[in-house]
Parts: structure tokens; C-alpha cells; sequence
């Protein structure tokens, strides 16, 4: 398997009936500010509050009816673990989602709001992976991995072809960057449509390792567990699968500090009055930083999530 | 002068390349859990952040050229403040706005943000009123109500029809009340053009100034400059020339405690990730409050603004 054009197509009908085709936004200050003209493409709105669900999505209806019926699994304190709870609870099949016992309760809650079983396990990677492991071989599921899967990269393809269809003219896509399945299923479908469009990478300084990863060509993982960047969606080593669409589809690598995200996720919730994710907000830190070279060109930023405790702002 | 509907379409071309159509959002997670189908217009989206841009621009794009010139005042610390100064600028005429000293200084700065001259004051009405009248003698500026004026009433009416054009068959449009303005606009554009919609207004319970001045057949106004709702928008006392509008045209005053207005926000802020101030929360808590009312019904709530201080939110 690997990705192709054509398969992306056909998800996205599969998927349309269980998303949302997100609005895309503008703000004539941060325009202003930037000088280029910004177009924000909103996933924070999307069904289970960010683009995972494009993935999760078509992972499992991708599944022959048999195995579905067994259920899907996946360890997951974040995005990708609410949007699998949400996608096998419209379809109608178990879900199990394994969290670490650290994991926030507000974050654990809204999983199983979703209908999910939650399974705590220990908080270490390992913990989480054999736990994964067991519910499959006890009940027969399915583990949708959150970006190393060409499903899952297919899924959030998807999202390039939507860009098409509501932006003319695009010269660049800004795209955060955590495991990879984003930017390799984005990247891979652009450039098939349009080598001319730049697709730009965004990456936290503290959890740059797609752009490590592609230095030293070899995978850098994370080696700590703890959380390093504001921007915990990208906290996420890259992929086996991701790194080589990265390689070969993405333009260039940015990396921009945490002080910046925070900065920029204030902007765009005071300019613009939506509730977007530290990681979301990171693509319009690397614009921030970055100026000139998006100087008066049409740039869309993937707004990846919404997803926020409200509780806990970077900046109170 | 009064309202008049032909005038209100006057004032809509007349406004319409200063402000935004905002976009009209909903939520099927809200849909289900009040059992209506809910249509949230979205001024906290509007030019300034809220809907006041409307009635501040159609009232000084209706000053003769020479009077404009002489500049505007205000005395708020609130939207209207913001919304005056913004409009002024992008017309380019001298604006004021007269803020009491105990104002936070975040609202001041914004203000200031938008070009104005801010005038700092004693924190009472008789300093805000007397140094307002003593500028516009001064400088022979026109003081711009906040709500209490026909032009003011007209821009916001244009809200009426463009609710027309983006959502079909209306049963009931629910509007936050502070002094009447928005909700007298409205309310008459809405019942001249189709008497069978309803419109219900919705008060804090510690100022539902407009519910007790129909009660009382004379104005009740606000005797105390303290905030006594979350909703500070809402705070005001009704007013002269709305009052009577409020008698004629508004089926209903609801009141919500603020209680329910901070739940009501949440929700909104964690279900469809916008944000919204307390005063454009408190339709979605009476619509929760007596979800009966709405069952099933086309509902229209007014997002009223989005201007909210993000380091102290009610909830944290």
C-alpha cells in the first residue's frame, strides 16, 4: 500500500456523510499584520473538535464489515483517541481507548462522553502499546495507529482536496507537524494536484524530529514521554510511513518556539473570536516569524483543533 | 422620527461596505440537547467584535458631512466605545470616548487601539454624561448614544433583515437585552416583515430593567454603576425610545440567572469553539432554561459580541 490520488478521492465520499466540510475564515487585521492574505482553514470546527476524525474515520470504514464488528482500539489521550471514540460510536461498533493513568480527567471524560471504554494503563509508551496489543488479541479489534497507517494518512488527505475546492489561487499550505499523517497526506495530495503550491511544515523547537529525523535520515523519536512543547499535538515523533512522504513532498521545515505559539493562539482567538489549539496556532507563529517569505502570497493555515481545557489558558 | 422599514434598507446599503455579513453557525450536539434546531448568528464575528459596528455606523454615516467633521463622542467602556472609534477612523473623523477611571485597563487600551481620544473621567454616570456634553460644546463634536437614539435603533435593525436572507422559516428569533437597542431594531424589521416569527428578549435576572419598567409602565432604570451581572453588557437600564418599542413588538422577556448565562458560555465555547461574551451566552441559557418554549422550533439566537478579557473568564 501507499497512498494514491485516486484512493483519497474515494475516501473523501466515503467520509462526507460522517464530516463536516469545515468553513474557511479570514481576518483583514492579521492580514494587516502579516501582510499576506491568510486563509484559515477551520478544523477546529470539524466533528469531534479536530481533523482526526478525517483519519479515524476512514480507518474504520475501511474495515470489512466482520472486523469491524470485533471493534477498534487505539491509546490516545488526545485528538485521535475522541475522534475514533466518535466515528465507532456513529458506526455503531466498540471502541476501547487506552490512557495512561496521568492523562488529564477533563481529557479522559470527554472520551468517554463519547461512548468510548477507556482503559487506564500504566503512563509509559510501553505500557500503553502492550495494553493496545492485549485488547486486540482478546477481542479480536483493530488498532488504528493516529498517523503511522496509510488509511489514516489517506483520511486526512482529504483535506487537500477540500483546500481546492474552497480557495483559488493557493501559493503555500502551512501545515503543523506531530507524527506526520497530516502534512504526508496534504502534502502527497497537493503536489499531485499542484507542484507550484509550497507546502510548508510547522514544528515546535522543543519536538522538531521530522526535521531531525531528516537530517540525521534515520527516525529521531521522542525519548521522554513528558510532554516538552505547549503544543502537545505535536508532541508526536514521526512516523515509519510519514517520513518519506515528508521528505519528498514538503518544501521546507519551520520550527518556532513556544513563547511565539502562545503569542500567535492569542491572536487568533482575541482578532478572529475562535477557540483554536496551541498546535493549530503554531502555523500562525511560523507565518509570524517567517514575514517575508509569505509576503502578499495566499496562504492557508490548517487550523488542526479546538480542543482546549478551558481551565488551563497559556496565558492566565 | 421612529422606525421605519424603509429606512432600515436604506441604512443596510448604506453600512454595508464598513461591516461583515456575519456567518450564521450551528451545532448538532446543542440540537440534541435542547431538542430545537438552533441558528446562531454570529455578530461576535462582526467589524469590533460586536454588533454595536451597526448602529455607530449607520448614526454617523447619517451626520451632515460638516457636523462629521467636527468629530464624534461617546462615553462607554464597552462595545459601543470600540465600535464608534473603529467606524470614526475608517471615515477619518476626530472621535472621543469618555471612559470612567476604574475602567479595566484592557478595554482602554483597545479603545485607544482603534485611534481614539480617550478621555478618562470620575467613575459615575453624572462625570461620564457631563464631560461628554462638555467635548461636544467644546469641539462642537455629535454625541452618539449607546442605544437610545433612532439612527442607533436603525443600524441595529438591519440585523432583522439580514437574518431573512440567511435562514428560512424563522419561528422565533431570541435577543439579549441590555438598553433595547438590538432588540428594538429587530423586533420591529421582523414583525414587518413577517408578524408571525417571535421575538423573545432575554434578561440577566439582576437587570431585567426592561421586564420591570413594562411592569411598573415607567423606566426603571439601573441605580447602581456596579456591575451586578457576569452579562456586562446587559447591565444597563431600558430606554426612552425603546421602551416603547420593547411593549409593542417583543412577544416575551425571559430572565436567566448568571448561573445558568456562565454554563450557557461554556457550552458554546467547548461545543462549537467560538467565542462569545456573557451577554450573547445568555440567549443559548434561556433557550436551556425553557427548552419546552423551543421544542423543535426554528431558532434564531443573537450572538450579540466576542469582546471578552481572556485572562480572567468566568469559569477559571
Amino acid at each position: 500500500m501507499t497512498l494514491d490520488l485516486h484512493i483519497i478521492r474515494q475516501a473523501e465520499q466515503v467520509i462526507r456523510q460522517y464530516i463536516h466540510q469545515t468553513p474557511v475564515l479570514s481576518s483583514d487585521t492579521l492580514n494587516r499584520q502579516t501582510g499576506s492574505q491568510l486563509h484559515f482553514k477551520c478544523e477546529n470546527f470539524q466533528k469531534s473538535g479536530s481533523f482526526k476524525i478525517r483519519g479515524a474515520c476512514y480507518s474504520v470504514l475501511s474495515l470489512p464489515v466482520e472486523l469491524a464488528q470485533k471493534g477498534v482500539v487505539a491509546h490516545s489521550v488526545g485528538n485521535h483517541g475522541g475522534a475514533l471514540a466518535l466515528i465507532a460510536k456513529l458506526r455503531n461498533i466498540p471502541v476501547s481507548i487506552v490512557v495512561p493513568s496521568d492523562a488529564p480527567s477533563v481529557k479522559i471524560d470527554a472520551i468517554r462522553q463519547y461512548g468510548a471504554e477507556v482503559i487506564i494503563c500504566d503512563p509509559t509508551m510501553e505500557a500503553r502499546e502492550s495494553t493496545s496489543l492485549q485488547i486486540v488479541e482478546e477481542k479480536g479489534a483493530t488498532y488504528i495507529p493516529p498517523f503511522d497507517s496509510y488509511p489514516v494518512m489517506t483520511g486526512q488527505g482529504t483535506l487537500g482536496l477540500e483546500l481546492f475546492k474552497q480557495i483559488d489561487n493557493i501559493d503555500a499550505v502551512v501545515v503543523p507537524v506531530g507524527g506526520g499523517g497530516l502534512i504526508s497526506g496534504i502534502s502527497y495530495a497537493i503536489k499531485a494536484l499542484n507542484p507550484a503550491i509550497e507546502v510548508i511544515g510547522v514544528e515546535p523547537t522543543a519536538a522538531n524530529f521530522a526535521a531531525q529525523s531528516l537530517a540525521a535520515g534515520t527516525l529521531c523519536e521522542s525519548k521522554n514521554s513528558q510532554l516538552k512543547t505547549i503544543a502537545d499535538g505535536l508532541a508526536a515523533g514521526t512516523g515509519k510511513l510519514t517520513l518519506p512522504f515528508i521528505k519528498k513532498y514538503v518544501d521546507e521545515l519551520l520550527v518556532v518556539d513556544d513563547e511565539l505559539i502562545v503569542e500567535a493562539m492569542e491572536l487568533i482567538w482575541t482578532r478572529m473570536k475562535i477557540i483554536v489549539e496551541p498546535a493549530a496556532a503554531a502555523a500562525l507563529a511560523a507565518v509570524l516569524k517567517h514575514s517575508d517569505r509569505f509576503h502578499r502570497r495566499n496562504t492557508v493555515l490548517i487550523m488542526t483543533g479546538g480542543n482546549v481545557n478551558l481551565n488551563r489558558l497559556p496565558w492566565s
